[in-house]
């Protein structure tokens, strides 16, 4: 008999694995772990090293009984598991740094998790994440997906639509509001209640709520000291014109819907007094953290891990998993097939809402028509995924190009073409599924 | 007892007219008419007396007996009628100058109907098309509004939301694609059958019929030549590769979306080589119409209404007029209440579909899912008209601001910001709704 | 090169076949017949051959060019055609007369498309109709097959989710409901519009029209009259207090619904008095009927014909191929899939709804909410038929219980294991698809 | 400041009351109770006098500090509540006999919450539950109102349609089979999971879980014994083929949809043995209880109670009341609106669903089309629900006749209007929205 969780970690050399290990150590009494199974390819195995020295220190000096191993055999890694968490990045970085400037090229924004940037990230991640679920299904495995590689929102769509496995796309972001707003208001956590609905990096907030009372117009009329700020995107106000016609706290990533000239202009100016895109400055950090993690005498989570970003990651995914491996209820933000709870999208679209995650899963818990101010920005976003994760699967260039111009952060058909064609190009290692054009 | 349908005109001073009531006269065997009333406003009151005079000349040139009479007392004209039709235009073409040049000076599209200048045009438009739906309420009347004034979709969209009238918005450019296809097929034009779906100058023919068969791939594949070009908006192919795409054959607006970038080059360049913005050039063609119109030995539509645009714009509002009222059904693309037709969409949304129509009015004809590739944009440019539709209703500052963040042709909020203060500020007097900003 | 339309008749031994080939001269300017063939079983084969001869002498006595021929080899007769009618009846007036009777024994009503009878012969027929439909699919086959064959909405069902062929289910009520309306008002029968929607023996004109004006109340509240009377079903005022409560002109069929205690007493009634039940008089009649057609002087329909119900059934059948062979719009009354006609069923539902048949099919044109009147009795109808086609198809007895437990002319659980035991039992011969129970 | 809950019961009278003080003082940690108010009219002051006094002696044998006051004023004892619960019966337990009677005399069901008592109910109590909503509204009150009276889904969609109020209708059966599934598998009762959904008095649970895993197949195969058996509704076993056919645990009301027959036999048998109806048996235990509750040495509830009916009713209310005031989110089975978690009933129908309870009130955690088996019933009856909240809202005879004819449980349109006639004549004096009869 188990006497705890057994969890693999793919991609599990990425730098965010201490923050994982550090979130199962302080959530041990919740939820008991037996095995931690960290996988990644050939490439990352000097990393898997040394986050794996790291993770055991760590295990040790809190005095816990959790096995730690690591392979490179990632489908035995998949065998007799309750959970499975990506977080890997196909194409590591290097590809991030082309996701990020190949747009701009073209006057487009350059981002690896919306834009053209996203989407040349999830031609490259839906295949493998699909290889994953095949072997889940396989295996016959009832173990649960926790996907945090993005883009989350196409990944959690390319799973609902091409495989039976048991999946949840998780982000960082709704659990920073809620942070931000349980600071704001001097309250605990689970104390703030939100509303919260839309797709993976395009969602909001419609209520927020302190131990049950609405305080929404408080949050958005008040403190606009409450919004969050993360470490991994551009700070900015939304400005008090704009939360008037909105009327709800949106998630940080619509900046780039909403701001998209100057946050191009900004990215833009970046490159040129030779920042370098996030990708570049990530590749610093990231040089860095492992120079701290080989210290043998580092015990626990460093504190320069805050920069890297991702902040509270392991928070969301320990909660999860210990909701459903505790079957205790608890109320979180999560990427789940719809169902009914946005009648405007499809039953079947992957779409990020307030859900109670317990031991039967996550079930949406919100339900209703979106107001207009967003209804159509979401509508168009979520086309531009549901003709991505078509595209990833069947290689499709038509389709593709449909994607592409769906895209509101791509202005036009002729742009559109040429960002095509430069992705498919320079990811022709990652991107089998294409023909390599005549 | 009535000798025929008695219909009033509004805007009757328009250079349009004459072609109207060409149309009236071909069709007079199907629908005889006993009486037109031409309504204007008193600045309109001179060109209205011009081509009252034509249009009594080409009437008793083909020996009719139809009173044509004008006046000024709109209230007035809408009692007792089969059919009003609206073709006015608040403000005039100066009105139509400012559309299309203040979007421009921030980097956006320049357009009457679509992109920020079509905003401008329903806000200016709506109040007055319910004043006048008022009226009819008032009067108990069971006239059909054929409406005809742009932008149609939003017209259409506030007679629905805001009357209890029976309105039909009518559009052109259906009419046009199919004759382009008849003419590329050597068939009658109501041989050609079309399944068309959308929003008023954002609609597709999903499939296209010769006598029952399905011809949408010889169409889309071979005869590029079947393309349409109207003369009121610049001719452009689509190109193979977005055909494949979206295998559907757009409507030619949608070159304002995907060709955006280009299309605001060129009319950049226009502006910039002194030609001015379409508006100028078409002051240019009515100053010259209303001469020819004045010669009295003109006694018939003069050839030079081509120019103009809006071809086969009267086969259209007489198709519809004599298809009500001799209860002969017949099928063809109106704009409409969804119904259930487009289930993506809402139930009261005005959209521009296939539909049959007879004695009853008109009932949809297309029910389907709208394919992926067009999908998103119709969806979010349905939430920019019923944003804009809104807040031409309430006058509310923050809902015209949502409006135009949801615009797809409006770049940035921060340029929304900026045109709407500027329509606003230029448009003053024709918006009463707003109040001034302090 | 055809010089007309190619029809195929299964059931052709019918002495409807008469009636058909009557319809199919009248309108033969409309559309031109090259050949009829008649297909039936080798039991059928007698009665086939007099019907053929009659109906030679009738094309004959109109002086067309058809050829009509004959055969038992179904498949053979299915390939290049433009039509294909079903007419025929599995198991023939026997089934019928089982139908009839063995709800009966349980106190529940005993008829032929209603109830548990219908029930029995969907069982029966839908594996045959599919068998067509298969052998349509491998023959590549274009044709439209119009069924008439009963339980029609069910056999309709059946087609639209396990075929890919073009059917129309077709029922005579409909077009009696409009003739009666049109007789009571002295106009031509296509200046009577209905909104027509339901199901098939389950529907309901919800708005009527004479020339496009709404005469719903006239027919509701002043001509009782207007009601028709159709000679296989027991005659039945609704009675004013109902029609006050429905606000609707109800399908005759609704009586087995509404006045299920009244109908089954009168049933008992007529066994009791001897007469039998309706199979048993039809078998009479039908007796009477072929005797006629043997004469060699007939050389056209006899009168006789009426006594045997179906009135009108040739108008439907070639009003509806005669719209589609000539791509002449016409609206009619047919069994189609729902698609968004009524949102309150399954967009796969098949439905009884008012539709425009041209070259390109059937396209629905009701759309709207059903009232709260009959939504119910509508939905749960469905169910079972949803059931019973799944139950008709795999064969599985707990799916054929759950079916009759929905049907609301079976009283209980206990009626409906009984009435399935005896259907399955008396009809073993034709229900391959049912194991024996042990 | 308040010191804890401050609850009304209308019916405060009722025999129930003392299980709903006692379920109080056994939440007491979780929910700390200040003020509890009876209200009752003035025939049942003398009730309400025992039980008020014998909930004082519960009260004080804890030693819990809670004011219990009784008033005849019912709108002043909705000032300043948290809760407020409906527990009355218009009419008494007389008016209860007369709509367990009514029907039988025309051969139909005889049950007071379903069928044509419920129907006659349903006009009793609508009106005076939204007389109280009328107060709450005007009193500008917060007050959740929980309404038990019966019958429950009715009372809550009358609440739903006609009142802005917050509202939740509860019900005991739910609670019963959890409790019964509980101590089948030897658990706690927060440890089974139920997929719960359906109306009040007509739900299933489609999936049943203990500790997060699903065991639906063994409660429907191997433990008939896991079945609960209600005091206050005759037991019956549903067979291994209905099971088999239903795949669902049902309430134990679906026995009068499909076991009407036998059920109709078993009353029948009842009344002819002299035992009268339900409610005569009723009265006499209620007598006996009263008699009970004056022993001034009884400090708590007697456990005679419990042949009274509705067991865990309390637990039911307390777990509501305590999930909602300490915002301590708890799952439940409750009837709400539905939004769309039975996308096949309308979006503000009344449901009976698992939910979430927490300080924000209700929200559903069950989404999904509903199964062929049992779909067209629940349409069906909320046919009939709709029809007749409208009829007691307007008092409206024809939707009246309209809604019983919607009744599966009454028998045809002729028994309909008799019972209808019936049950109008002999409650006259609690339907003064109804016109009397010429």
């Amino acid at each position: 008999m188990n006497t705890g969780a057994r969890i693999t970690v793919i991609g599990g050399g990425s730098s965010y694995t201490p923050e994982l290990v550090d979130g199962i150590l302080n959530h041990y009494e919740e939820m008991p772990v037996e095995q931690i199974t960290l996988v990644d390819i050939s490439d990352g195995a000097e990393k898997m090293r040394i986050v794996a020295e790291l993770s055991r220190r760590m295990i040790e000096q809190r005095g816990r009984k959790i096995t730690l191993d690591t392979t490179l055999d990632r489908r035995a890694a998949l065998k007799d598991r309750d959970f499975v968490c990506n977080q890997f990045r196909v194409g590591g970085l290097k590809a991030r740094a082309r996701d990020e400037s190949i747009p701009m090229r073209y006057g487009a924004i350059g981002q690896e998790t919306v834009g053209a940037g996203g989407f040349a990230k999830a031609l490259r991640t839906i295949p493998v994440v699909l290889e994953i679920a095949r072997d889940l299904e396989e295996l016959g495995s009832k173990a649960w997906l926790l996907n945090f590689t993005n883009p989350a929102s196409m990944v959690t769509q390319a799973l609902l639509n091409h495989s039976n496995i048991r999946a949840i796309g998780l982000c960082n972001v709704p659990i920073n509001m809620q942070m931000a707003i349980a600071q704001a208001f001097g309250v605990q956590v689970d104390e703030v209640g939100m509303d919260f609905f839309g797709l993976n990096h395009l969602s909001f907030a419609r209520h927020i709520y302190i131990k049950g009372r609405d305080v929404t117009r408080e949050v958005l009329h008040a403190t606009t000291d409450a919004h969050q700020t993360l470490a991994n995107i551009p700070a900015k106000e939304w400005g008090d014109d704009l939360l008037q016609a909105i009327q709800m706290l949106p998630n940080s990533y619509l900046r780039y819907y909403w701001f998209g000239d100057e946050t191009y202009r900004q990215q833009t100016a970046d490159l040129d007094a030779g920042k370098g895109t996030r990708a570049i400055r990530v590749m610093a950090i990231e040089a860095e953290l492992f120079k701290t993690y080989q210290n043998p005498e580092l015990k626990e989570k460093p504190p320069e891990l805050q920069k890297r970003g991702g902040a509270y990651y392991s928070e969301v995914a320990v909660s999860v998993m210990s909701a459903i491996y505790a079957n205790r209820p608890r109320e979180m933000v999560v990427n789940i097939r719809n169902g009914h709870a946005l009648p405007e999208l499809a039953i079947d679209a992957a779409v990020e809402v307030s859900a109670l995650i317990d031991g039967r899963g996550a079930r949406p818990l919100y339900s209703g028509l979106m107001p207009n101010a967003v209804r159509g920005l979401i509508q168009q976003v979520k086309a531009f995924e549901d003709l991505t994760v078509e595209a990833a699967v069947t290689g499709d260039r038509d389709i593709a190009l449909a994607a592409l111009i769906n895209n509101p952060l791509v202005p036009s058909t002729d742009v559109a073409a040429k960002i095509l064609r430069d992705i498919l190009r320079e990811n022709s290692g990652y991107l089998p599924q294409f023909e390599l054009e005549g």
